[in-house]
């Protein structure tokens, strides 16, 4: 089987890799090659008997496309994208990338025609959903994104979702709660505190806290995230009667739910170096978000996510902090 | 004011270019010209004071959408579409025109800059939801298209909201029910019989039903449409905060309530040249599209519709029945 990953070398990208390394199979078939796909070379651990193709370029660029997929992957994992930030300060690099770059792709496995249908898991985001909306969302909330990347995650859906129901692909989207503990250094994201207030204390350092302790969000874990992609490469998709999307189950805690699971995991010292410094921005950005999700269809298909904040924790600690 | 129609040449773009030939002005400013684009060269009928500019091409490709731009139009009501069953046969053609048709008009006005951002009215469907759906379909619920068409019409409606959420036009799309009763010849739309069944008889010729009287559908008259298009264009798209795109309201009836508004209009008789001749196919497709909306925001913003059938029926009789 070969596999292929766009956004190979990110966060998500990155422990994918390594989850189907050690998994050598799926589906009870084995993976003979692993086609890695970012705007950076990808980096690896070399394995026996897998072959890897590593592969760098502008996934809005319809040549580039064509080409990754003339390797005729079985399974295809889209995580590529432009963040969230970015691609609200640039316009144009978001829709190409997010947007038409998705339906490059798609075109691109229509094109090889003669029955190529391959899997394909689309990793959409909970940025499909803008304020108001009800406290609990459920599975069918409509789709108001208040951001250029959540509008181009919505559509990458529906052109999915149509060249699924024509049997062009056999596509599933996925909406990834926010990950949170991300790994490694604090980025721009307006998201990136959620983070920051665990990994940063975790790590001997300070972390800067721009919003209010009640402010209420939705998570999961890198571990949960490459738990939901491996499972949707499982589901067969006729299950789903051409309703391909699903919101991913998640946990809903506030600010200070979050702080208090760090105090349990790793003391009250620890959580002392969480400094509070409001930003009204920051506050009116997170404020607009999806605050908590039933998840209802994926949970009955099967989809897992922490029951409890204090686990999420852990996962950084045993998958991610330097020891 | 310069007014732009895409889709001039069809029923409704017809009967726009119409009213707004006898309305003169559009809130409360004079219409001094009126450019006309379809396909083919859209019919007019000159009057005095009010230029006319008609131009004809292929709406996908980037020239044109520029060319049309370029007469910096101050409204803009773009009607124009390959129409759903065509759209399902024809992959290329639906999504080019359809998606990247919008797409193409929306990055037209972004490159003319320089605060151009003009009023643009986009006439989308009911065809976005998918079956199942609740009885009574609310504002809130999600867009789960069965068809390229339906499909092609939430991506434009998403890019519409994303490009005048960063003011490069001021944009409102507005879901229209099934168009009843549509003038003219039979056409091979899967929906053609909800006129037919009216018009024909009222002609004297034979009409076919294909599908059960129980079947219910979302009506609103040509008369109405156009009054949507007209009151679209007065409303203060800063009240829709960010939710630009509107269920417009409508009448659901069934297919026998249909049938009592003509024999009550039309008499008995004329209802006799209903022949019942169930179609399978149709029954199944008709059976998956939505039988009743709430429309609640539009109509508290002030759209109108019919309240009864009868009306609708009288509206065909007194606007396009051929005396």
């Amino acid at each position: 089987m070969k596999v292929l990953i766009l956004g190979a070398a990110g966060m998500i990208g990155q422990k994918l890799v390594k989850k189907l390394i050690s998994l050598t199979s799926l589906n009870g078939v084995k993976i003979n090659k692993l086609i890695l796909f970012d705007i950076v070379n990808a980096p690896h651990t070399a394995i026996d008997n897998m072959r890897f193709l590593i592969k760098s370029g502008d996934l809005s660029k319809e040549t580039v496309c064509r080409e990754l997929i003339s390797e005729k992957p079985d399974v295809i994992f889209h995580l590529a994208a432009v963040v969230s930030g970015q691609a609200e300060k640039k316009f144009d690099l978001g829709w190409n990338v997010n947007a038409k770059g998705s339906w490059n792709l798609f075109e691109s496995i229509r094109y090889v025609g003669n029955g190529y249908c391959p899997k394909l898991i689309f990793a959409s985001s909970i940025a499909v959903f803008g304020a108001p909306f009800p406290n609990k969302i459920n599975d069918e909330f409509f789709t108001t994104p208040l951001t250029s990347y959540g509008s181009q995650k919505v559509v990458s859906e529906l052109l999915l979702a149509d060249y699924s129901r024509k049997n062009m692909v056999d596509g599933i989207s996925i909406r990834l709660p926010t990950i949170c503990v991300r790994p490694g250094k604090p980025n721009l994201a307006a998201s990136g505190f959620f983070s920051g207030i665990i990994r940063e204390p975790l790590n001997g350092v300070e972390a800067i806290l721009p919003v209010s302790t009640k402010t209420r969000h939705w998570f999961a874990s890198p571990k949960s995230a490459i738990g939901f992609l491996i499972h949707a490469v499982k589901l067969d998709t006729k299950k789903l009667n051409n309703r391909i999307t699903l919101n991913m189950p998640g946990i809903s805690v506030t600010v200070q739910e979050q702080i208090e699971s760090l105090k349990r995991v790793a003391g009250n010292k620890i959580a002392k170096l969480i400094k509070h410094k409001t930003d009204p921005q920051i506050q009116k950005i997170v404020g607009s978000w999806a605050k908590d999700l039933e998840a209802k269809r994926a949970i009955d298909l099967g989809f897992k996510a922490e029951n409890s904040f204090d686990d999420i924790v852990k996962i950084y600690i045993e998958e991610d902090l330097k020891k």
